[in-house]
């Protein structure tokens, strides 16, 4: 019989649609609020890095489910009163707390044209999977993985760890842990990080269900290094105990120095063992993209995994991280999966040889690669580059200003881009010294002018500062050293 | 002695940075931008919902990485010739593939809001992580959840049921899975789902260590839907067996059919049996907040977690998924893990009572919350309720159309928002038909007319339509089954 379109229905309510009602009043909205963003990012030095919140906007954000609409207008003036002015900071010249990524205006505008096509990356037979695989192959390129390494862009350094640990522990358990959990082997497994490793690598071991008891953590160098000669005697003695070591965590730039094992011996060394070598280099990694750094991180390329971000030292907002995985092969066993609605098709939008939901957890992929594709076209490796050696030279700069400071006290090397301090004046005794530089982060954080994090070294409180930042200047570590002696000074 | 502030230092070489030359020239682009996404989704159903990329787009994607700069200018006239004509579609009318959300112009320009102020969510005192937590208490109002729950904004459903399964293992395995691992225990567990669950609890279940063996598939009723009686069964002969029943996972809205399990059955037994019950709601938990289809998904509100995405019926920009756990200290207990260089101050930016890092994987974190907290406040969750109404009304409206027609057969019913049917006319066997409805799939995405997705049901491959798109209208359904009657007839 056919269709029926329409006629001798009963009448059916309108439809609706959330587009907006006045196209030419988005747009102009949507100009208010460029201006408003890049003013805000031109004048960040301007402002107080960070600033508590006043309660007046606390309690603008307690507000109960809204059942009416507000509209797009008044939406946006509600984020410019009480979201805009109490960002975390890290946009500004003077944030270097942890290790984060300070974000540029035109990855800002990224973003936007990301969630405007707003694809689902990586399973489909569209532009931005191709997008995806190019930044990969970038990637690759600059780290000095081969082009049929794969790869996959995740949240961030901590997903990039957890994909790398879950191929290894798949790859080297020696049985079958994807169908029999890791309850079906034989003999414990054990794997081997430096005390320094990254809090992430801990809670990857914890949730792929191998035991914190599993991490052996070795022991560090005067230099923050893993001592690899204790690392070579702890994995012969779980062998004789009848564990299985199946694979070493390497860092490269470690959170709390920025020291980097060494790679080259690790990476021999899990050669002669059998092990899988991951490397962390969250941030560290990025030393590889200059030839002036690349010799601190040599041997980076010969990791069977490799983590690291592209928001923190690749100066991309938040999120954007990446894992490469040498063996294409192991990485496709330890993830991927299809079922009868993602079977691959033979032509249309499904054809698409080899799926990214594949690598990892995220079935749904939004378009990260966007904004790291439009930035390194943007700038170009060699200016990135030249950012990166920057930072390390403000890093020398800084820890220069501590050694000549006479109540300041550098708190370990200064390898790359992370320093390490605190303020030690001869009068003080170690506890004191402890408890007077608690009092002085806070009161630097507090006091909106610079914003270093907190460290604590062979049990010694220290301020730490690690440069990601494109926007910082040598002005800004002398503000920070003065600061620090003004506030130390006065008691903290 | 002091610091010194530069005289007498060897010149130093000047600093650059990675923001714009000319601030006033990225505000004209940032305009253009806002003004060419804006037609791009205004004229959106002028175009194909889905097209190939002639080789020249693709061949553009394969460049080496850019040494030099582009410029933004440059970079972005590579955007707007190579990949913006070649989205995946979803954001089109006539796009009901897989389940995916479309977006929204809005949404859209949030995004760049949340790139620009780049904040690192959850572990810091700052607006952001306030939204976040004032984003959660409306998922929890709307889905019934009470305020005391703990919950967390994730990447999509594939991670919102990762966290779900990874609490549920932790607090249920009875004994330390953290600090021994899962060959630390001394029964094998084992957890429950319908032989229709989605693809991410299998993936889940293989990447938290516990085996795909610890899965039991049960049937399903007609409906689709768990055989509890079954499920009951099955649970009594594994613990007979010796393992240890520790989860069952029900689903609302299955990614087949939009079946939902029996939840308040379902969750009665759980409770009878000490098991935990994680939800998979990807897109069905939407029904919850609308009064006319709250009894689809009855006792959602009784999983102890409870997994689903506000990029699928939400109709936000991928990615944003959320998960809700009734115990916030179970919640805790799975990931949170402090580090020296973490630690929570007493003052200053990091004076946070409880990280939401410490409720995932992820360290560093996106400000995904906002484009969740301006859509919301912009429609209003009366206007989203009516929405998610006029798909289902949709989803009705074509099994009407499809019922109709001769030489079409419904696969499956109806009960929310995804359409099964096939091109079935009684002249073909039944080999045949699953040959015809496979061509026919294709040409329908090949067509660029309207871009539906495969499934295979009882081992009849059909035409899978799942609307959670708020830009479609009944007179794009009827399109649908005109072409598929079109495109059948001729031999597809």
């Amino acid at each position: 019989m056919g269709i029926i379109t329409g006629s001798g229905r009963p009448t059916l309510p309108p439809e609706e649609t959330l587009d907006p009602p006045d196209w030419a009043e988005l747009r102009r909205l949507g100009h208010v609020m460029v201006d408003d963003v890049l003013s805000y990012l031109e004048t960040v030095r301007e402002r107080p890095v960070w600033q508590p919140m006043p309660e007046e906007a606390k309690r603008r954000l307690r507000a109960p489910a809204p059942r009416a609409p507000e509209g797009a207008t008044k939406a946006y003036q509600d984020f410019r009163e009480a979201v805009l002015p109490y960002p975390t900071g890290n946009i500004h010249p003077r944030f270097w707390g942890w290790a984060m990524g300070t974000g540029t205006p035109f990855a800002a505008l990224a973003e936007m044209l990301a969630a405007a096509m707003n694809p689902d990356v990586g399973d489909f037979d569209d532009a931005p999977r191709r997008v995806e695989a190019q930044v990969l192959a970038w990637c690759k390129e600059v780290m000095g993985f081969a082009p049929e390494a794969s790869g996959l862009l995740v949240s961030g350094g901590s997903m990039a760890n957890f994909v790398g640990l879950a191929v290894a522990r798949n790859a080297r358990a020696g049985f079958d842990v994807r169908q029999r959990g890791l309850a079906g082997g034989r003999h414990p497994l054990a794997l081997y990080a430096s005390r320094e490793v990254h809090s992430s690598v801990k809670k990857a071991v914890e949730v792929l269900g191998l035991g914190r008891e599993a991490l052996r953590l070795v022991p560090v160098n005067p230099r923050y290094e893993m001592n690899v000669r204790v690392l070579e005697e702890t994995i012969a003695e779980d062998r004789a105990r009848g564990c299985r070591p199946f694979c070493i965590v390497a860092s490269a730039g470690t959170v709390n120095t920025g020291a980097t094992d060494d790679l080259e011996a690790v990476a021999a060394l899990a050669r002669r063992e059998g092990l899988w070598l991951h490397v962390d280099g969250a941030f560290g990694a990025w030393a590889a993209i200059s030839p002036a750094l690349r010799g601190q991180v040599r041997g980076i390329e010969k990791a069977d995994s490799l983590a690291f971000d592209l928001h923190k030292w690749g100066y991309l907002p938040i999120e954007a991280g990446c894992v490469l995985v040498r063996s294409q092969e192991e990485h496709r066993k330890a993830f991927s999966l299809t079922a009868d609605y993602l079977a691959p098709g033979e032509g249309g939008i499904s054809a698409v040889p080899d799926p990214q939901s594949g690598y990892g957890l995220q079935l749904s992929r939004g378009f990260r690669a966007l904004k790291a594709w439009l930035s390194f076209k943007e700038h170009g490796f060699d200016r990135l580059s030249r950012l990166v050696e920057q930072n390390v030279a403000q890093a020398r700069y800084l820890a220069e200003r501590v050694r000549e400071a006479k109540d300041l006290e550098l708190l370990a090397p200064v390898p790359l881009n992370v320093v390490c301090f605190r303020y030690a004046p001869a009068s003080l005794g170690e506890r004191e010294r402890n408890e007077r530089n608690r009092r002085l982060l806070r009161r630097l954080q507090e006091g909106g002018l610079v914003l270093p994090s907190p460290t604590i070294l062979e049990g010694r409180y220290g301020i730490r500062v690690a440069i990601t930042n494109h926007r910082s200047r040598r002005e800004d570590f002398d503000l920070l050293v003065s600061e620090a002696l003004r506030l130390g000074r006065e008691g903290a």
